[in-house]
């Protein structure tokens, strides 16, 4: 029996933070074969609204840190403002989504980061055994669209913050077991790059052996180096495909035509 | 065959404002035999937030108007800080909780109040036809206990703000059909008193020959009549019981002693 196909899609900031985008992006997402996850992350709202409250990001070497304040500032406007909103869109467009923190279901379970010489405060890292595969395989097969915030919780009452592009990866592992799995980051470009100065110049498919050359040919940039280690450990882990693009071009994958880069075991 | 149990229990400010008072209930919530399901309203934070963020409570005959701004406010404190924050906590305590507003699974659609002398803004009423009991009850058989805010959705794509008892009323009448229903109304007494000043003065239980002479003989203060004609209502829609009570009661229940006020058919 073959399994039926799953894509599992995260949208960030330059999706959320721009309504039009938004609205396309759901559109489309809505239209896509199969069984679909969404992850998403903050934007801008959340840094808003911490802003007007008083609240002082703080940060160590570039990393945030989720002091309780910005917890209860990212509880409310991931899991509530963005995430409901996200939610009463997609029923719009007719797809049954359900829209959940990693809490809802006890579907991800994650441990509060350990103090070392940084305190990152509320923040989940997420383990081989955080996602409850079958409790989301049962959803699906429900008919719900699953759109997970990028909260977790510890199991002990306390939730916590967690990065949606680990949460999304995570998932597409472990609901590799359950799904044929297809994990795609929507981001400001439109796939990797042979030149950074020409956005057409995409690379429409990258095996590990394309991967190793690029690398030495220096042709992926270094931002663009973790995103991609990330995706072929997902890969070799059983995802089928992760692609890299951007979230007006979903569509395409609807009309069988190339949408932004994919990596895969075999090109 | 018999009908499986269900109990409704609805919790407003003075449980969700006091920690204590949240924890030890939501312990006795879970503690609860059979199918559950959770309804809370809001409570101060909102209003907090509001002032906090200079929105202006805007209130007509009483009766708050919900404005695109306070939309904003409960979308985030209703659906995120108090769902989420109530959802991790009983999955501390074991109990399974997927956290809810009406634009999740599609489960309860409203319809915007129409505008008439007065524009109550973004508040959704509820019909016979707003409830998905199979959903619901899907969710429930597999395992699930849903914990519902006071938001709904009018399928169009916009958050709608809900009064909370209502929800739950409209939940138990149209669950009645699959489940065995109880609906509980947690609230600042121990139950429908004979004298207002004696907190120990509990009726345990009226039927409608009862009531209505406890209305003759003007035992029932006014603010009491509207919840419990609506209570009587909804046991005339197939509610098999009403229980109006006091939240750090609940633990009784589980003890088969008496918990608060309640209301039947029959006694």
């Amino acid at each position: 029996m073959s399994m039926k196909s799953l894509h599992i899609i995260k949208i960030g900031g330059n999706v959320i933070d721009n309504s039009k985008n938004l609205h396309h992006f759901l559109k489309d997402f809505t239209g896509l074969d199969g069984y679909k996850i969404l992850v998403h992350g903050g934007g801008k709202v959340a840094t808003q609204l911490s802003e007007t409250l008083g609240i002082e990001a703080k940060l160590v070497d570039g990393r945030r840190i989720t002091d309780i304040e910005t917890l209860r500032v990212v509880t409310m406007v991931y899991g509530g403002l963005i995430n409901k909103n996200i939610v009463a869109q997609l029923q719009r467009f007719g797809n049954n989504a359900m829209g959940l923190t990693g809490a809802d279901g006890n579907f991800i379970r994650t441990k509060k980061r350990p103090v070392k010489t940084i305190d990152y405060g509320f923040v989940g890292d997420i383990d081989e055994r955080s996602i409850d595969s079958k409790g989301i395989g049962k959803l699906l097969e429900a008919g719900f669209t699953p759109v997970f915030c990028a909260l977790t919780h510890d199991g002990e009452g306390q939730l916590l913050n967690t990065n949606a592009d680990t949460i999304a990866s995570a998932l597409a592992v472990a609901l590799s077991d359950l799904f044929e799995t297809t994990l795609i980051y929507c981001f400001e470009k439109k796939g990797v790059l042979m030149d950074v100065n020409d956005d057409d110049s995409i690379i429409r498919d990258i095996d590990p052996v394309k991967y190793e050359e690029l690398k030495i040919k220096q042709i992926i940039h270094s931002g663009m180096l973790p995103k991609l280690e990330n995706a072929f450990t997902a890969i070799a882990c059983g995802v089928k495909a992760v692609v890299i693009g951007h979230s007006d071009d979903l569509g395409e994958l609807k009309k069988n035509k190339p949408f932004g880069t994919r990596l895969s075991k075999t090109v």
